[in-house]
């Protein structure tokens, strides 16, 4: 039985224990919020996931981290490398991207070894098989474009990304919205292509009810991709992108009403002051469905710490009620990351996550923060560092600056703040 | 004349002549800014500027870079290296917080190459000597704690930090407060060491109008220090905390009294939905005062991470009104920060005060990143990575990984959305 069958039927899954489990929250809210749709298990019927997770409304924020090859970096390896770490640095799931090499082993050795929910974008698949035949992408037909999400759900992918609000009539407003960087979404432009070449609606938008079908049958999750969103501070919050979100929100209901579990993706480039806007919108215009933002980018300024940009607006829309933050590495408008920069985009977003966590009082949240820095006032060392969010990174900073007394640290040494004020707190003078 | 006597006067100092051109606002509004005590330009009588700048409302968050020994590791010739590093990495200000090796030859050293505003924390200076002498902190005198502010002015610093809002009763709040972390400010545990031992009142408090006499001799900005600093979550925006910020707004209002100009410090370790409130009450109590924030931490849990940390919590103060974002640096709670973090941290809060700067709409700041994207969308890298916050990081990335079209990167090749999509934007199919 598919998740929200289940639901319906007040029934819960394996997959909803055991993220009750994990979360510290009753199986009954599980169960509930992914009836109304508020949440969701992707999870799809063709494995079973050995660590699956619930995404959505009171629960901790989830991170996800993209791999995959482009057509100038295809080696499996690597790939398989960061699917590693990034599994390793506590990911909650995955997204396979590629676009080079040979994309159906590829996705295959992924899905075998990922023991989280692995997501891919089906549409890349079209777009690198028509280049690759020389082909026009105007020259896909809406057939062969469902057949490629139903070759990923064949092949036991969890959840996928499908640009169905990008329409003809969001194209326009795209148009008219003179953006500064236009569409930025790999997605979104392929589809845009499309239908400039052949002047018709988005098949994923007229075909909407057969992909419910594909979904439904595999219990594929949807997440509905932001074609429009914003590239540039400058195009954030913009005609185009809340016009998709319009088209999202019906799409949204149409997919509750076919028992499809669904996901909203959002932006992208939005400064401070527009996200919780962005996310208020989202939440009112998709009844509440899981908002999964890439970022936010609050500033456009800094190639290189794209990380840093993306954990600022990451922990400032999940604060205000956005779900899933998909990581962004130090990669980012650069070049296809590395697999040290995937380990670094997973702990930026789970840094922002958790500190959204805590502020929206999520179960469990404050206490980690409460424990780490009891043992950090006890100066013990080797219970404060395992558990930091990486351990091993904390652990070697301090180890490549011995402190010559192993209670303090190089940088206050025999001027510990802590240690020095324990007589006036602690009664030990 | 000292920059607080001229503004009083309608005079505008050079400094100020200076921070209206680099900050695109009319000097008569510095001129204000400064009499009224909403802005600071530190910069001591002793010594000429090459790069003063302006603290306070309406002008770009500024950050500071944080050098010095420490008992463990006092090289001299390393400090220099992060004075370079931090000011080509664009610190607005730099502070010596040494406390190994000779504290003054170093404190010389760095006088005489940093062209930007620079401050210091005397106590740390008492602190050392007394342990050095084999003395208790409780010996020293309140004439020795005020002669080292003095000596500290006379070898030319901009502004010093001073534990003055540590009185007797804010230790006692401190104390029924019960925190999980005591105290974390280094210069408030010597104080509330010397307070316990003598049970006397602190003397940069009872004799705080002999330190606002040595403050307007030498144009020496004060940094009313908060020593009573949550060093973890569950400490934030406590009584303890709290109570001291009183003490340090009427303090605020003795110094402007006395033409000397005040900035107040701020935390520390404070979740994200206790942020606002903190930069808010500090607004209030302080008469508006500019308010200089170190993080804020918005949580506990990783260290090796602390600038991504801080930069989340600075961005999200500096958009809510905090105007002076001291960096931390990867090492923060691990060890004395290396050169290569001492760089990163000034990037990442210059990432957070810029992100902040945008949200705030101050003048110039959303341009740069227009500019940017601009560049971005026109596939221009050259005057893209130019303009990136750090371009030889930026450049390094990209070129780490050379593409094989050199209009395009490694992530999207020709898969690239911005490429892809301008035949329906820009009329060129």
């Amino acid at each position: 039985m598919n998740q929200m069958e289940a639901a319906r039927k007040g029934k819960a899954t394996p997959e909803m224990e055991f993220v009750s489990r994990t979360e510290a929250v009753p199986v009954e809210k599980i169960v509930e919020g992914v009836r109304a749709g508020r949440m969701v298990v992707p999870s799809s019927t063709l494995r079973e996931l050995k660590r699956p997770c619930g995404i959505g409304e009171g629960l901790r924020a989830k991170v996800n981290a993209n791999i995959g090859t482009s057509p100038d970096e295809s080696d499996l390896t690597t790939e398989l490398c960061k699917l590693r770490v990034a599994i390793q640095a506590g990911t909650d799931t995955v997204m396979d991207l590629s676009t080079g090499g040979n994309l159906r082993e590829i996705r295959k050795a992924i899905v075998s070894e990922c023991d989280v929910p692995l997501g891919s974008v089906p549409v890349y698949e079209i777009a690198v098989d028509s280049a690759r035949s020389g082909k026009q992408i105007a020259d896909v037909t809406g057939d062969e474009m469902l057949a490629a999400v139903e070759l990923h759900a064949g092949d036991g992918i969890d959840f996928v990304t499908v640009h169905c609000g990008v329409t003809l009539s969001v194209m326009e407003m795209a148009k008219k919205a003179r953006r500064v960087t236009d569409v930025v979404s790999r997605g979104g432009a392929i589809l845009l292509e499309w239908m400039h070449a052949n002047k018709k609606e988005n098949p994923f938008y007229s075909r909407y009810d057969d992909l419910l079908d594909i979904a439904r049958k595999y219990d594929l999750t949807l997440s509905l991709g932001d074609g429009m969103r914003p590239g540039s501070l400058a195009d954030a919050n913009d005609t185009a992108q809340f016009g998709e979100l319009l088209v999202i929100g019906e799409l949204v209901r149409r997919a509750r009403s076919a028992d499809v579990q669904v996901i909203v993706e959002g932006p992208g480039h939005v400064p401070i002051h527009l996200v919780e806007a962005n996310v208020a919108l989202e939440k009112t215009t998709c009844d509440g469905a899981p908002f999964y933002v890439l970022g936010p980018l609050v500033t456009d300024v800094a190639p290189g710490y794209d990380h840093i940009v993306g954990a600022i607006g990451g922990a400032l829309a999940a604060a205000k009620g956005a779900d899933f933050l998909c990581y962004v590495t130090p990669s980012e408008h650069l070049r296809l990351p590395s697999v040290e920069d995937v380990r670094v985009g997973v702990i930026a977003s789970r840094i922002a996550g958790h500190a959204a966590d805590v502020a929206r009082g999520v179960p469990g949240a404050a206490e980690w923060d409460r424990s780490i820095s009891e043992a950090r006032r006890a100066l013990d060392w080797k219970k404060e560092l395992s558990m930091a969010i990486d351990p091993e990174r904390a652990e070697s900073l301090r180890a490549s600056s011995p402190p010559r007394d192993p209670e303090l640290c190089t940088m206050c040494s025999d001027f510990c703040a802590m240690k020095k004020s324990s007589p006036v707190f602690r009664n030990k003078s």
